[in-house]
């Protein structure tokens, strides 16, 4: 339930359309629902916007199910991330608006189409073609949250005019997301040619001292321009969201 | 030079109150100036809106002189970062603009007071008392590039209610950065009262496992709030810079 | 044979009941047994209040039942932790008391039912849905032990909210186990908000950074709040244990 | 301020002797006091039963005295630990009830002498004579914290008979608090003697692969005694306030 | 071959029991023979008294009977140690001096039992009961190079008395091994009972901060005995090796 | 496309043999080619000498189909790495001039046979026999790219002896490939016997403390001999390249 | 006291030579003695065949002098290891038969010179001149436990024709002992060459990935001889020591 | 001794300049010199064309004078590295050839200016202002061993433009030694524009994640650009030998 449906819903209990107790059921879950397994947190769209995204690993997919029909009752869009096909397929049968993106191991679950919310454009970047499944989880998460995505995959730094084709995407782009494994120097370079906040995702592609990407993380940390901030290894989900914080601010 | 600056004197040359050797002459180091030991990147300014940082470790005080003075030839501020007293005072010396901040470790020469050009507030929150030097750097770093900035000082989670007291504050900014040690574990808890995005910043105090600020770094990233991205262990800066660009969108 | 019984048996022999040559018998593998692939501690129930409990990773099912088999004849109680769903059905096919949990991966065998001998109550409160089955691990090594052992489930710091609704249960509490994966900051906030122990459980949930639950680790090790110690990770049974040590004291 | 505090404060209003602007400028600052450079959380003897504990490390001896003078006026005891020579001289001068304890780099402040509240007793063992700073680190938190201590300094497993001289003190402690550096062994053994709680404390004593108390630290938490937490490296006043907060359940 | 079958072979050309051609034919490879993936060092046994032993790990079954072929003509004994029960059965096939003994890894041909040499008695100490596969490498591998060897398993630190009992056992021996996984505390005490030098094993078990053994590793050598050497994680033939050094010094 | 076949058209063009259209068709691509999943650089032959090599690791066999065919139109000689048995028949198959090779897990697609234009000899030295897939990955590599190659296999520093029987190959070399696993001393040795650039390879071989590589890598690194330079572990082909672009000089 | 010297005191009582009050004072201590601060385990000589040594690192002066006077009545020899030049000064100065060898930071106190009972010859030989102190500590230990020992130093990899020419010293010794910091390669080559045993010692020389030793002990348990076991980094006194528990086997 | 004055000595003894004592006393040393604390391998210029380069750190300033005045006898060249400033007063005074480059940290000591016999240039180009002493350190050495050197400093990639403008020098040298600290991305763009072989050095340059350079270390050897191989963290002076190996094939 996010701001504008509980204005509604106050607005209907103002001018008679809804009475008191039909109004307090349906808010009687707004602060949290406890369902044994899991404490849903409906108050989140409220707070922050979007609802509460399902972290599908370490769960059955019961407990998915679970949630996820307590949760569609109340919103519009839900998420589910890291769901294995498996789970997938099982959760889809029961719910009809689910569709499950197996590159990006995604489930999502719109009643309606999102409609564009934020004010720029985000600019999604892979440095290489085997990042490309991390490049769409952001992808996706960013659009269901109401935001105009771009994307340009495989242009790592081994080919720098590969890049510089490409220079009037990135310098009029409002929030950018370079995501890269092996040592992870495009977001420095990227963000050497703009003034946009850059996010940066490493991913755990490499082998020997790539360190399933934390040499990634730590170049990325370590970069020597100053407009990036970095999300954990392989989290395209998280770069996207806070894309979608940036692009709404 | 900025883009207005750059402005400016195209003007001045097409109206002819400047002729075209001067301006070649001023136009002469526009991409970069080589000074045998520094390559000043000069049109920083123009490409991100602000000019190169000078990173103070590592360099001498007379090589930071000598960048300094280049550089405030063309620009209104320069900052200086892990600047250490003996040097500070050095450079001070001659740069009439220069102001050494020592809890923060930055020289800040401006020869005009900056002006606010962020749309919004920046709430930087600590989680102790020890974070401050970090907590400042990061506050300086963002007013010196035109941002509305408000702290609150030592709300860690071992009292919980401390950080409710200021749940206004922190719905209320645009941009938020928190520091902390330790196990950094605020970062989580302030995202999760709040839409906007939150530059976390890891701190090196604690101590035995704390690592030197590898934890509290990985609790961050790990951060089961997704609004969040991260930047490097006692990166004050590159968090006031970041949340700066935000801010500019 | 832990001090009851033993004393029991003492008294048998005092007042006739028993011969000695019985009681010597019962009595022969006091100290330990050795059966070649073990060496199994008796004297651990009379020194400690509760027998070995069995590590069934690395071992077969062969050797767990012999252990299982000579533990038996002189206790109450026998656990037998981290066994995989194979072993556990071979082992309980042949010890009729013998019952598998396969979320807790505990086989607990009890010949009566455990009666509580704690003076409060412990409360196990767990962050995420994925770390029920370390959390019901400790749950199970408790009531074994004699505890009275209460449950809250997925209230992580993402939505402290959720956590302020259980505040009373929390500070009711005699010794808590505060279970979290990925930044581990829950139990930081919990004991936070309570003078009781609390036992912080690190889980292996999460990624990237999550380094298999050293982040969560090293956090809760850190943690600001000092009524805090730590288990290794995703040791839920050595957290029942300490707990009910403490629940005993 | 603690319950008794209130709870006179409350009746002296009550029954008229304090009138109730008095009293309310007394509680003002119940919750916490924001001194600018600290929110200092009053509130935490109410909720913990022991005032807040001033961290020295990172903290100026200015930061400190602001702090000890804010809290003094409400509490009977203040610690301040990790608190170096220099400093420490500093913050006496102006305090006169502060007192340093150099080795375990600890100021106490107490008005009255603390009064035995604990139920039993707290043994403190300590592997090698250099792991003494630390021991006693944890025995003045705990004496402060109002509990019988007693100890038994440099008793390693090389010479395990030791050990065993000292068997009744182990088996009839109520809490324990073994302390040791390199590889940390005497945890285990101690906590295999008793089935008292055992709090282990990893010190940085050690060269090579002690990696600054990492291998005892992990060394412990791996122990195969089950009744043994941890807590941080070199954290002897954790070890002590977690052992309080046992011996007061 | 050996010094004993070297000095037999020059005996039989002296005393022209075997002509100079036949006796070149047989030391043609004495120094090494190169057979395309493989260097065999057939020189070893004349050098270290004991064959090159055939490292299992990373070789297909091919070229480990290769390498056992032309390396049987020279020798009695054969070892080869790392093998997975597949490739173990079809060596075995092949070779009828080869014996696989699967909980060690093991394959040993011998054409004729191996006669004592070694002066003392190698004792092998482990442990927990999942230790045992390791310590049983170390064990034929010392019976393999001519010693005397004696067994104690799952004698952990948790129940000292335990170790106690076989306190004989110790004091006699000439070499110990001990082996054990998790904290690894067991050489420590075991080496404090006894002059003869103690070769330390870690083991991989255990879970968490055990990190595959490296805790144990550390701890080893961090051990407060000083008559303790330490070899590799899970290297119970180098231990089985070391030993049989000594005991033939 | 190289400098060669280049110059070829241009001149085609010169003198009409070609018209400017078809030149221009063919030239389209030169910089790079977007098809969607891959910016393939075509760029590269004429700037390093040599195509782009496709790393076959995290992309699907479509993928690698994909950009092969695209890339097999301009150059001689594509090359595949790290590709697995499935993977490559199913790209085999619709490629005729691609061939397998599973030991080094490269695919080879070759118009012509390469004609040697290195300079002088590259020598591959392996320690073990385990490490021969990694050295055959270099020596695929190097013939592929014009090098006279020659190899000895399994001279590992046990038997320092064996080495020296390969004393003049050594010192004959233009450049030299050391791979090795375990402690990876090999290279140290080898380059203290010639003038000639080593490149050391160090691979994943070995258990423990290896650390999967680690250990032999930084022990490479901190060779006591200068004429050393290091790849990432188990990078075959890295070295191979490296040591053609030595040779090419 | 050692076994002669108790066996001597105990005759002396047998034939009235001494009357048991005396003996009974003599003996007070026998088990060990509580000096506060270090509990001296005076039983070790009887056990080990050599008295404690004393670990100089975290203990003052104070407590070295306290823990020295009360070993010297029983003992001829005292070691303490790791003292820096100011604490031995004052040491010395109180203790007439102490001498300190600067650099190997050793105190050796012997009231009458060590007679040889080492059966055999311990060589100890060094990589590079820098590892010359750890040689040295472990030369001082082994002299003092009665050993007869040759050294060589500087002999590293990279001039393997140096080592050559010591190959009849190598192997003609019982025990070796290997010190290298760096890549530690030198102990494989060693044991490659000797049937012996060798002890190997890394050390912290180095910079970079030598990791302070890591990097050579982590190659040197990865060795491929299997006549190696490792202690601790720089731990020159343990490897004295364990050679001297093999020299006395 | 190189192979120009053996062979110029060779002759002056074949044509009886000089008598044949007078020469073997001059080659007595050929191998190796033994002064009890090093054994020089004044063998190293014939076998490897240039002599043995002391390492400083670790020696003390009467080691590193006693093994420079042996080698200058035979050599023209001797270089001293990582010595301070202290120590290489006290050298400089006793050794006239000797100067100190303070900076580099590096003693060159030559009898006769170096010629140049390398055959192309060496490039080094450097990250930042900080990395220039390393720089300097490989210039230094690669123009001891006879190379022609040019440098460009300060043009890391957050301002990729400056790197374009010396495109020119980058394909035009024969060998690149590229130096950079942080996230160590510099190798990979350089070595991305030209075919030549890149030596790559990374520095100890950065904070927090930068690890004292292994992120740069780490992120260079997981380079996507192939022609590039990597020296120890802060190695100048390897990677100066190195690219002077090189530039001799």
């Amino acid at each position: 339930m996010n701001m504008d449906t509980l204005i509604e819903l106050l607005q209907s209990v103002s001018n008679g359309e809804i009475d008191v107790d039909k109004a307090a059921h349906r808010l009687k879950h707004l602060a949290y629902e406890d369902i044994d397994f899991a404490h849903i947190d409906h108050h989140r769209s409220l707070r922050k916007g979007f609802p509460e995204v399902i972290f599908g690993e370490g769960k059955t997919a019961e407990q998915i199910q679970g949630i996820l029909e307590r949760m569609i009752v109340h919103e519009n869009t839900v998420l589910v991330t890291r769901v294995d096909p498996e789970k997938a397929e099982a959760i889809c049968q029961t719910q009809p608006d689910a569709v499950y993106h197996p590159d990006a191991r995604i489930i999502l679950c719109e009643k309606q189409p999102t409609e564009i919310t934020g004010k720029g454009t985000i600019l999604i970047v892979s440095a290489g073609t085997s990042d490309i499944p991390i490049a769409r989880e952001a992808m996706l998460t960013a659009k269901a949250m109401g935001n105009r995505v771009q994307t340009v995959f495989d242009i790592g730094v081994a080919g720098i005019h590969r890049l510089m084709g490409h220079r009037e995407l990135i310098t009029d782009a409002t929030v950018l997301i370079v995501v890269a494994g092996m040592e992870g120097a495009l977001p420095s370079v990227v963000a050497g040619m703009t003034a946009s906040p850059v996010i940066a995702v490493p991913t755990s592609i490499g082998y020997g001292v790539s360190l399933g990407g934390l040499t990634a993380l730590f170049g990325m940390l370590s970069s020597c321009s100053s407009n990036v901030a970095v999300v954990n290894i392989d989290n395209g989900f998280g770069a996207g969201y806070m894309a979608s914080a940036i692009n709404h601010t």
